[in-house]
């Protein structure tokens, strides 16, 4: 059971990036679904992630946290699946990666909590503003299908995943150029067999909350 | 000239840990110092990087930004420089690289700016805390000298460079772990010979602003 991969996640969390990624891998995995408040903050898994959050991938004695993270490892661990660049190739590949997590997740997450940074200390700030991000973004998506390039990468299940949830919930603008990307990767077979995976999660988690 | 590496840096931006990670890897490089504001936001450079920030690492065609980015890029494009774990053998190598990145990176400059996350919306915000990011790290750093295992890797630049210009700054409190960390970092060759250099540009920036 050495090699066993596990992911720890809650279908109402960013564990659905993680999920959607091992469905693309095509690996063989478990999954335990733990409750904000609950078994996330409960020792076991503490040890796992001292933050209390999901999702966490553990694959054999390896542990990984952070849902761009769990993208990189899971195409570098399974290369076979062929979701990431060659090595050497790899500069768009890290950029957006590090870009989603980064610039993007913070100016997102700011905006939503009625954070804005003041004019003056905007070069302080890595992401400048809400503005030049998805500015940024929307200009890299406009002449190509895929973040990294020709082709489909953990990169764009990560990306993908920021622009589907975060249109859904209104966090980040409808653009056409968000719209067109996340059109074409939301019906991957990947894609579906996780969504449906989680919604199953879910409706199994609201009804044993229920009376 | 197609595969010449050019920094787009200022030495007093994050531009210095893509410096001391080329100066780790040992490739030759020629800096492009830019001024704030200035050649920043010029047209040549804004179609590099939109955001009008820096760093940027160009390398034959490739176009590498954000800071994390530029040191996952450069240690899997020179390989001979031994700073990335084999392939399959990186989960703590992301994970730690991007918890930096995003958690890290957010919790520390909405300390800076005096946003505080209510207790509330914590579960919504990837990093949920300052206190739960800081001591996350410092169980990591508690026992062992590198953040990703056994050996010196490129997440130690990047990590290691929060934590050094954090607790100079004070937007990180210094703690006996973090600081035993950054102790042993500070005196490799590659991070002496890097800071020296972006010192000198300091200091001619400096000397070119007097009357």
């Amino acid at each position: 059971m050495s090699d066993e991969v596990i992911l720890y996640t809650n279908p109402m969390s960013r564990g659905r990036i993680a999920r959607w990624m091992l469905e693309e891998v095509g690996v063989r995995y478990r999954r335990e679904v733990l409750s904000f408040g609950g078994t996330m903050k409960s020792g076991d898994y503490l040890r796992l992630n001292p933050m209390g959050k999901v999702p966490t991938l553990v694959h054999g004695d390896s542990i990984v946290t952070e849902g761009a993270a769990i993208c990189a490892y899971l195409a570098d661990a399974f290369p076979q699946a062929g979701l990431a660049p060659p090595q050497r190739e790899r500069a768009a590949y890290y950029r957006w990666l590090f870009f989603a997590a980064g610039p993007l997740e913070a100016a997102v997450s700011n905006r939503a909590l009625g954070f804005h940074v003041p004019e003056d200390r905007r070069a302080m700030i890595g992401y400048g503003s809400y503005d030049e991000v998805l500015a940024t973004l929307e200009g890299a998506l406009s002449d190509q299908s895929f973040i990294a390039g020709s082709s489909f990468t953990a990169a764009d299940v990560y990306v993908g995943s920021h622009l589907m949830w975060g249109m859904q919930f209104g966090s980040i603008e409808k653009r056409p150029a968000f719209e067109a990307y996340v059109a074409h990767l939301h019906d991957r077979p990947a894609h579906l067999r996780a969504t449906e995976l989680d919604d199953a999660d879910m409706q199994e988690l609201q009804a044993g909350q229920e009376p």
